[in-house]
């Protein structure tokens, strides 16, 4: 739904709550999906939100909160009379009320565990970091035996009424619960009648571990195209699903992380208008400190040559022009390879391929470069010896900046670091330091100083 | 399956066409899966590529080609015998053929076209611009009337045998194929047998128009959980069906594109290792001679204040630093907005709001760094006016980054350009000048120049 109208139902919900009209309010929000249910709902003050989800019938309070931000949610349920907050929590899929009570105090979480229905689907969903492929898991499937015929596997899929409305796998387990097979709903729809799943069933079955990363887990499914993906513990038993919804988010949320960290900032943990000044500012200041301090390195390279910059001021006018033409060389080549990385198209392995693909790039780019540098430099300082000085310090920087932008991210990733930490500013700012050394250095022999 | 099990698989291949053994190749190639035989076979010389296609299952042929690259599958295409050629594409589903039509030459493209026996199926589809919702929809599905019972159409979901396996929704269409309802294969599956789906379809559907932005056709999925989307005319004509598995590759390629043009680079056409030199120049180039360009006005602010350096070089020390602080606050800004904005937190109507918060998390941002940078000034050179004069010139930089740095992009996207455009690098760059421009004039007046 757009904007305009969503801005429309918000306005009339409000007039709604000061009328204290709570149940028109409520009629209004329960028109809605779930996911606009959730922009209108954020936009109220904490009291009318309480107030709405004890209005709303149970399952759309619950599918608010699991759209809701999860800290929003969080925040929620702990301001919430407990009785009705159990019954809201009840009413939500196991994988979002595991995640919803990892968010709360541990006194209350376990509390609240002790009183719900479905706490034995929850319960084993809190065991897996909330990251891995188990936290990301739902306890909600239906798994059956492989002598069940067609016929039967849609009574019991009628009978079962899950929650979840998109899962269209069923699988089939042995007596110790091992994963044997699976059957998509469109082939047990079409098979006869009196097939057994045996004979349906695909046994080349691909399944993750519990542990892996949700990162991981996310990029089989689409390497794939899978819907669903079955998760095992080490003995093979089949412990839940993943579902394409959940893991389109996961694939959205890291790529989101990823551009905040090239960006040169920690990921923020909420949405963008609900981060407040100082949880912004947390997540900013100690880059930008730790930049500021690689980049006094550079100052002390200037430093160094403090005579030199004495001797030939027009020297210090490249600076920028040079420090920004390395920087943006470099963070170039990191952002394609951190990407290449992320989906998968590189590994460590291809780090020597990589870095001669810069190398001959960074080659042609620097000659390109360094044309424009001779012909910049010349029309400022009729001083040729200074534009070759210039020119081959450009042509040496950007090698140096391509090199080094490929090679870092690769040996981050080897090294099991998040290559996005060593990328953009802080390279630059490596970049920047060791440039202008190679700059001085050859001005040094090019000038005579 | 994992990389050293493929690498093996691959050896075997080798092996087998070395021994001119090509049923034995093809076997080997044929047990794995899409994805998989996808990466074995690019690595593989375009002769024995070619002769595998041949050897191979049409529909594993078929196969492959809808997972290689789009500009590979045409290059083997336009090299294939047309007989050979026309037999693969005709295994191809709709939406993929019509995306390798559209790679190849025109006259080719409408020659096989005029043999494909699916032609029906293609032809509507080249009508889309490739970025478009018409561009990614298939135009596989099965749409029924109204008054069609549950069981009737699990039956026309057996005569049909479509290629996609992925087909969850059926779609209930008018006398004029006007879209009037939608059916989940779940609640098809769990009805009574003999009710109309009339009664059981959901006549709120969530439809697009063919020529809205991919992208945004993704956004409208993810955002209500769908796992399939119906792609409509301006009368509400069914037309397609967008599934999600097309999506998330929209979702990803839009997010490496970002993160790509973020780093100051044009998008690459194709996967980095199958990019060439020069390919990759000229995606980089204009960029950094455009930053050149730019950067040579922060070059122009210092030729401007040259006296102010003669008399003071230890000026220009700090120069680096300050460009490097504006440049990281600025980027850090940009970064996060522009991924809100993609993520369709933020729009242009929240422009003021974001700026506020920009500019009060820049206040703070700057205070924080101010210290630093006093106390890293008055290490460096003994002299508190000096000093005080960076210290306050990096809360104005600051402060002039976090507010251009959030309204730049919010600008942009109301301007309809692309927010990554305005981005990173340029941002920095233009942040460097004017910058500057504040440094020296803050000096001027505090050193007395």
């Amino acid at each position: 739904m757009n904007a305009p109208i969503l801005d429309s139902i918000l306005a009339q919900v409000r007039t709604a709550l000061e009328r204290n009209n709570l149940s028109q309010a409520a009629k209004l929000i329960e028109k809605l999906r779930p996911a606009d249910q959730a922009e209108v709902f954020s936009e109220l003050d904490e009291d009318e939100q309480l107030a709405l989800l004890t209005e709303l019938p149970v399952e759309e309070s619950a599918d608010i909160l699991e759209e809701l931000d999860e800290d929003e949610a969080a925040e929620l349920i702990e301001a919430m009379h407990p009785t009705e907050a159990i019954r809201i929590v009840d009413g939500m899929e196991p994988d979002e009320a595991a995640d919803l009570l990892g968010d709360l105090p541990p006194e209350q979480a376990s509390e609240m565990l002790a009183h719900l229905e479905d706490s034995d689907e929850v319960r084993p969903l809190l065991l897996h970091a909330d990251d891995s492929a188990g936290g990301l898991m739902t306890s909600e499937f239906l798994a059956l035996r492989r002598r069940t015929t067609a016929a039967a596997a849609i009574q019991a899929l009628r009978d079962w009424k899950p929650d979840r409305e998109n899962i269209y796998y069923l699988f089939v387990v042995d007596a110790e619960q091992k994963l044997r097979g699976v059957i998509s709903l469109r082939d047990l729809v079409i098979a006869d009648p009196d097939t057994p799943l045996e004979e349906i069933m695909d046994t080349d079955v691909i399944a993750v571990q519990a542990g892996i990363d949700q990162e991981e887990a996310a990029r089989v499914m689409t390497r794939y195209d899978l819907l669903a993906l079955p998760v095992i513990d080490d003995t093979g038993k089949l412990l839940g699903v993943i579902t394409i919804d959940d893991v389109v988010d996961v694939l959205e949320d890291e790529a989101s992380e990823d551009i905040q960290r090239l960006g040169g900032s920690e990921p923020l943990d909420k949405a963008y208008l609900n981060t407040g000044i100082f949880s912004m500012t947390r997540k900013r200041i100690g880059w930008l400190l730790m930049l500021f301090l690689t980049a006094t390195l550079t100052g002390s390279v200037m430093r160094f040559f403090q005579d030199e910059l004495q001797a030939v001021v027009a020297l210090s006018i490249f600076v920028p022009l040079l420090i920004g033409t390395g920087g943006n060389a470099g963070s170039q080549t990191t952002a394609i390879i951190i990407r290449a990385l992320a989906v998968g198209e590189i590994d460590w392995h291809d780090a020597l391929k990589v870095w001669w693909k810069e190398e001959r790039t960074g080659l042609v780019l620097g000659l390109g470069m360094a044309i424009a540098a001779y012909i910049r430099a010349i029309t400022w300082e009729p001083n040729p010896a200074l534009a070759l000085t210039v020119a081959t310090s450009i042509i040496g920087i950007v090698l140096w900046a391509t090199g080094i932008g490929s090679l870092l991210p690769l040996v981050a990733a080897k090294l099991k670091i998040d290559p996005t930490v060593v990328s953009g500013p802080v390279m630059s700012t490596l970049v920047d330091a060791t440039g202008l050394f190679i700059y001085f250095s050859i001005a040094r022999v090019m000038l005579g100083l």
